[in-house]
C-alpha cells in the first residue's frame, strides 16, 4: 500500500491549495474529490457569481450608464441564458486550471468519495476500490447550503420552485418574481444580479440588518443602494411557509406575504462532515464543525481540518491560508493561522468590502477606538467616474496602538483596494507610516488617506 | 503688514494640500494662485484625462464588450464634445471642492501672480497691490509642458494645429489624423483616448521604448495592446519638422513622415520657476528646477519647494506628500521625504501600474534581486471578467532582505491595487509576512500572491 506524506480530502480552494503547497514543498500528496475539482467556490460559489455579476455590470454599462459621458446606445438586451453559458465557460477554464496546476505539482488526484479509517496505527483513506496510507490527513470537505425545516420547503425543492445557491446559478430563465430567504452576502449578491436581469426581487431576512455580521452602517448604506434599484427588503422577518406561489412570513408579530415564481434559500452554510469513518476516527466536532487549533490540528494526531469544514470563517481565501498553516505545521514550520485581517467583499455596484473588526466588534471587545470616516466623494477619481454619489470609507482605529484594526468600505474598486487595509491591520503598520506611504492620485483608494487625515 | 506662518505660492495639489495641512496643524496660511485652484492636475492633467478615459471605457463597454456576457446593444455612438462637457463638470466640482476645503481650514486665498522679496530679513510676498510677510515660504508653482524648438512648431501652435496637453483637452472635434510627439505616460493616455474616440493615432517617440523610464517589459506589453487597437508607434524617432499637414521624422538614419490634422506635443514638462523675485532671493536652481533636500528645504532659510517645481518626480501625489514633509519640518517634526515607493499609473484599458524600482533600475543599482512574474490569467477574477488575455504581475525582490523593492503590473484594477505593493515596499514587509496576510478571493490583486509563490 502506497503511503503518502499527505492525503487531502476535498478539492475545493482549501484542499487544492494545500495539496499544491505541500507538493511544492517536496511532500508526496494524494487528493481525493468526490464532486468537481474547485469545490463550491469555483463551481457554484465565488467564481460563477462573479461572472454573472460582471455580466450584470456590462448590461448596466450598455444600458445608459455611459450617457453622461457622451455614449449613446440603443436599448440593450440582456440574455440571462447567454450569461450562464459564459459563466460555465469561465468555470470550465478555471477548473481545468486547477487540474493542471495539481498535475504540474505532482499531486495524485483520485475521483470518488473518500472514507477514512485507521489500521495498525496508520491513517488510511479508501477511494473506490483503492486504499492509501497517509502520514497526515487534511480534511477539506467544505460545506453545503443549509435548508431550514420551513413548511413547504421540501416540496418546493422537489418541484424546483425552491432552490439553494447551488441550483439557481443554472436557472434557464429569469424568474419574474424571485423571493430570497436570507439577506447575507450570498443572498444579497443574487438579489443584485437577478434585479439587474429583470426580476422583481424581495429579500426576507431574519436579523434586523443585511450582510450578516458586517458593519451595520455600511450594510444599511448598501441596502439603500439596492432599494434604489428596486429590491424590496423585509428585515426582522421569519419565513413560516412557502407554498402555492406565496412566501408567508412574520414581522413584528404580524403575518405578511409575498408572491413568488422561484424562492432562493440563502440562510447560511453548514460544514460538510459527512466523511465515512470520521466519527470512528474520533475527530471531535462542535456544533457540526470539526474543532481545530491555530495550526489547524484536530484532536486526532496528524489529522488537520481546513476551510469551511472547521466552520471558522467560511471564505475561500481563509481556506487557502489555513491550508498553508496546516502544511507548514506538517513541515515543522511555526505558522499559526491569524484571523485578524480577513476581507469580506460584496460584488455589487457599488461594491462593499469589510476587513478586520467592525465597529460593533470593537465596542464589544472593549477596545479604545476611534472612528474615522469620510464620504467617497472626497476621491477625485470617484467623482470623475461616478459623479457625486453615495459611498463611504470608515476606519476603526485602536487609539492606544495607533493602528487600524478594521475598515468598512462602499465604493467602486473596494474589492481591490481593501487588501491594502488588510496589510495595514495584519502588519500593524502605524497610521503615521501609512500616511508616509504615498497614495497614488487619482485613485479611489486615496480615500483611506482622506479618512486618516479627517 | 500681516505676517503669516506660511505663505504658499501655487494652488495645485502640492500647494493646496500643504496649505490645508499647515492650517490643520494650527498655522496661519496664505495661498496665492495666479491661475486656477487645483493647478495642472485638476484643470488640465490627472482629473480631466481620467474623466475622458473613463468616457472612452464606457464607450468600449457599450460597443460590444458585453456581448460575450449576453449583452446585446445597438451600435453605440460617442460624442466627444459631450465627454468634454462632462469632463468640465467634473473639473468644476472638484475645483470648488478645493476652494471650500481651503476655506474650511481657514486658509486665506489670494488670486493673482505672486512676487517674492526680502526686506529687513523678512520674506515678503506681493499679490497685486497687497504685500504679506511670511515666516516660511513654500514654492509650489508647478510646471508647464515643454515645447521643443522643432521647425514649424511655433507656427503650428499659433494656428492651433499643434497643441500641448493643456489645449487638447478642450478640442471640440476629434481629429481624423492625430500625431502625438512623445510616447510617455501623457502621450500614451491621450493616444488611447483619441483612438477610442475615432482618430487615427500615430505616436512618435525619441527613445526606444514608450512610457519613459517605467519597466521595459510591461511598457512593451502595453504598447502591443494599443497596437491591437490600431495605434501606430514609431520608436527611436526624432521629429524634425511639422508643417503643411505632415510630421517629418528621422528613424534609423532614414527620413519618414506621417500626415496630421492635429499634432499633440507631449515631450515632457518643465518646472515653473518664473516667479518674480525668485532669482533675487538667491534660490538655487539646477537644470531649471529648484534644488531641495529631503525636507524640501531650498538653500534659502525658511524657503521650501514642493511638487513639480523641484523637478524630482512630477506627479501630483508626490507633491502632496512633499508638502506634508515641508510643513512637518516647519512644525519641527522630523519627516524626511522618501521616494522608494512612488506609484505611477497608466489609465488605459487594461491599466498599467509601476511602483518602486524597475528591473533596469535594480540591475543598475547592483542589487541582488530576483524577478517573480506570472500571467494575469492566474487570477480567477481576471478570467471571469476579461477572459484569457494579456497581462502580467512582475515583482522585483531584494533577495538579501527578502522584501519587494519594485513591481510592474498590467491588468484591470492595477491602479487600485498597486498601493498594496507601495505599502509592502515602503514598510519593508517581508514576503513571508505578505503571504500571511490573507488575499481576498476572487480578486485581481491575488496575483501578487501567485507571483510570490511562483
Amino acid at each position: 500500500m502506497k503511503e503518502f506524506d499527505v492525503i487531502v480530502i476535498g478539492g475545493g480552494p482549501a484542499g487544492y491549495n494545500s495539496a499544491e503547497y505541500a507538493a511544492r514543498h517536496g511532500l508526496s500528496v494524494l487528493l481525493a474529490e468526490k464532486g468537481k475539482l474547485g469545490g463550491t467556490c469555483l463551481n457554484v460559489g465565488c467564481i460563477p457569481t462573479k461572472a454573472l455579476l460582471y455580466a450584470a455590470k456590462m448590461y448596466h454599462y450598455a444600458n445608459g450608464a455611459g450617457e453622461p459621458y457622451g455614449v449613446t446606445a440603443g436599448q440593450a438586451v440582456f440574455s440571462h441564458s447567454r450569461a450562464v453559458e459564459k459563466k460555465n465557460e469561465v468555470v470550465k477554464t478555471l477548473v481545468q486550471g486547477v487540474a493542471s496546476g495539481l498535475r504540474r505539482c505532482g499531486v495524485q488526484v483520485e475521483e470518488g468519495e473518500a472514507a477514512v479509517s485507521r489500521k495498525d496505527g496508520k491513517l488510511l483513506v479508501t477511494v473506490g476500490e483503492k486504499t492509501y496510507a497517509g502520514k497526515n490527513l487534511i480534511l477539506a470537505a467544505g460545506s453545503f447550503p443549509s435548508v431550514p425545516p420551513i413548511e413547504g420547503v421540501r416540496e418546493g425543492m422537489a418541484s424546483g420552485e425552491v432552490m439553494t445557491s447551488n441550483e439557481i446559478l443554472d436557472l434557464e430563465e429569469v424568474p419574474e418574481k424571485l423571493v430570497i430567504v436570507g439577506g447575507g452576502v450570498i443572498g444579497f449578491e443574487m438579489a443584485a444580479y437577478f434585479r439587474e436581469a429583470g426580476s422583481q426581487v424581495t429579500v426576507i431576512e431574519m436579523l434586523d440588518k443585511v450582510l450578516g455580521a458586517n458593519d451595520r452602517e455600511v450594510s444599511a448604506l448598501l441596502q439603500k443602494e439596492m432599494e434604489k434599484k428596486g429590491v424590496v427588503f423585509h428585515l426582522s422577518s421569519s419565513v413560516t411557509k412557502i407554498a402555492d406561489g406565496v412566501v408567508t412570513f412574520q414581522k413584528d408579530g404580524q403575518e405578511d406575504s409575498v408572491a413568488y415564481d422561484k424562492v432562493l434559500m440563502c440562510v447560511g452554510r453548514r460544514p460538510n462532515t459527512q466523511i465515512p469513518g470520521l466519527e470512528e476516527l474520533g475527530v471531535r466536532l462542535d456544533r457540526g464543525a470539526v474543532v481545530t487549533d491555530e495550526y489547524m490540528r484536530t484532536n486526532v494526531a496528524n489529522v488537520y481540518a481546513i476551510g469551511d469544514i472547521n466552520g471558522k470563517v467560511m471564505l475561500a481565501h481563509v481556506g487557502y491560508r489555513e491550508g498553508e498553516a496546516a502544511v507548514n505545521h506538517i513541515l515543522g514550520k511555526k505558522d499559526p493561522m491569524c484571523y485578524d485581517a480577513i476581507c469580506g467583499i460584496v460584488y455589487t455596484s457599488p461594491e462593499a468590502a469589510f476587513v478586520g473588526l467592525s465597529e460593533e466588534q470593537a465596542k464589544a471587545a472593549g477596545l479604545s477606538y476611534q472612528i474615522k470616516k469620510v464620504s467617497i466623494n472626497f476621491s477625485g477619481r470617484h467623482v470623475a467616474e461616478d459623479g457625486m454619489s453615495s459611498g463611504i470609507c470608515k476606519l476603526i482605529i485602536d487609539t492606544k496602538k495607533d493602528v487600524i484594526v478594521g475598515a468598512a468600505l462602499m465604493s467602486s474598486y473596494a474589492s481591490e483596494y481593501v487588501y491594502s487595509l488588510a496589510l495595514m491591520i495584519q502588519n500593524k503598520i502605524p497610521t503615521e507610516a501609512v500616511l508616509r506611504t504615498v497614495f497614488p492620485h487619482p485613485t479611489v483608494c486615496e480615500i483611506i488617506r482622506e479618512a486618516l487625515l479627517s
